[in-house]
């Protein structure tokens, strides 16, 4: 990997669902991050349009896309004319019946080089994600958990819910994963009380924030902001709340950005430290992979 | 488990290796703990002397004890006159040639219930612990990781270096752990910088509250304090870096010690919110077994 990479996370509102003019602002967007020089840029989940996961719908299948639908048509000439690395997500039609939350990784001219579907899918009140979801594949000698190598290095990508799992995280590590990447689309329930959802922020950037420390990489987490309501009267719909973030591999923050405004969020990765990290704290050298078989186990009973 | 669980963990500077000098001193703060309400008591790793692994030396195996030994037979009584729950940690001589770095856990007058031995084995310059410890055994049904029960529920003890690995953490919930516990003796070079050493401290805290996180528990650390000479005068000695601290299952400071004091720090467990957290957050239910195999890999190449 290249001894040094200026990244970018890029959190935003989404006002609707129109996905044109989305993807065009998004677009503007994409190129502030490029003039700041970032060679590596990653954009919330399902940036193309609000979070649709509210209710079930069957009629909102409607804004699924095949992998080269309107979201890949529109960002891969930018990422070709910027020459950068760019990390999408979407909401993939893999065929009638069958739908992904997808992110695709676009490498300047070469264009896409890989995609991962998401693996963990979350459903609860208000994130109806089982309905509209399949999970990523579990077959293939990797699993689901393949980092994508581009001309920066190799990038463990993940999505949201799978920002929970320490396995996923050390998965794509052993798999060579440079750097992990989030794209993630999380907000508070504003029944909950100001101490609640501070406990949750909080939960939400120590697990991530322990991926980088378990592993000695850095991690990019790009999420949502703003209020979007929700299709259904009755509900209070979502409040996302930014924090999109930038750690070292000592899972020391490097850029940490607002609760509620849009930002294009930068930071320099050192990825020579990965390398002196594992030196100082070498955790491969001493997995107890002798002793971790009961990991493949929905619980121990 | 009891609704709540008034926990302490002690945080102590050992002076010299008089063990019978310190466990005197480490039994009365047990009942300062115990004065407080605690009825579950943690002490630090290898309380009954200071950390001898700064060096390789072939007397020094001279300290460990069997199970039975000087520090079980000097708490034990004490963990039945207060009627605790008391964490120790030890030395072991399982046989000649044969030593672990071992935690007992006494329950009251019932005396010992359980033991773990410590899984994962450092070894760095000044941690010399793969020369004194044979990590724990890897065989039955649990592979070493098997959470003790208590009258006060079932603990998940794990020790110092375990604790970088989410792996650990995992398996000790999936076996029914409902509190995890660390015994630890970590500090800083002297010859980092500042940043370099709050980074290190921030990696050490964020990764085990990341395991309450992920696994919807609470997790107490017990840390050494305190400065202690090498017995190689070019070595600089370790200054343990104290910083014990209490979270609960969403991985929220409910108590946290200072750096140099000696500490008896006690906090409330409400074990209730386990129950509650877990199902907001319902990590259990998604986790992929199909696709975790390769955790019992080495590396993926």
């Amino acid at each position: 990997m290249n001894k040094a990479i200026k990244a970018a996370v890029i959190q935003q509102k989404i006002p609707d669902n129109d996905k044109t003019v989305n993807l065009s602002v998004t677009s503007e967007k994409i190129k502030q991050a490029a003039e700041q020089g970032a060679k590596l840029i990653v954009l919330q989940e399902l940036h193309a349009s609000q979070y649709f996961c509210q209710t079930e719908d069957a009629d909102v299948f409607d804004l699924a896309e095949p992998l080269d639908g309107e979201t890949f048509q529109t960002l891969a000439p930018i990422a070709a004319e910027l020459d950068i690395v760019l990390v999408i997500s979407m909401f993939e039609k893999r065929s009638a019946g069958l739908y992904h939350n997808t992110a695709q990784v676009i490498d300047g001219k070469a264009g896409r080089v890989g995609i991962y579907r998401k693996m963990h899918i979350p459903d609860d009140p208000g994130y109806y994600e089982k309905y509209y979801f399949t999970p990523g594949d579990g077959d293939g000698e990797l699993n689901g958990f393949a980092p994508i190598q581009t001309s920066l290095g190799k990038l463990g990508i993940l999505v949201c819910w799978d920002q929970w799992y320490p396995e996923a995280a050390r998965l794509m590590a052993m798999a060579g994963a440079e750097v992990l990447i989030y794209p993630t689309a999380i907000g508070w329930d504003p029944a909950d009380d100001k101490d609640e959802q501070q406990r949750q922020l909080d939960a939400w950037m120590t697990i991530q924030r322990s991926h980088a420390v378990a592993n000695g990489i850095p991690v990019l987490v790009a999420n949502r902001t703003g209020h979007e309501d929700s299709p259904d009267d009755r509900a209070p719909g979502q409040t996302f709340w930014g924090n999109s973030f930038i750690a070292g591999c000592q899972g020391e923050l490097l850029a940490h950005a607002s609760e509620n405004n849009e930002e294009v969020l930068t930071a320099e990765l050192d990825m020579a430290r990965s390398e002196h990290v594992r030196r100082i704290w070498p955790y491969f050298r001493d997995r107890r992979v002798d002793a971790y078989g009961n990991l493949k186990k929905r619980w121990i009973d």
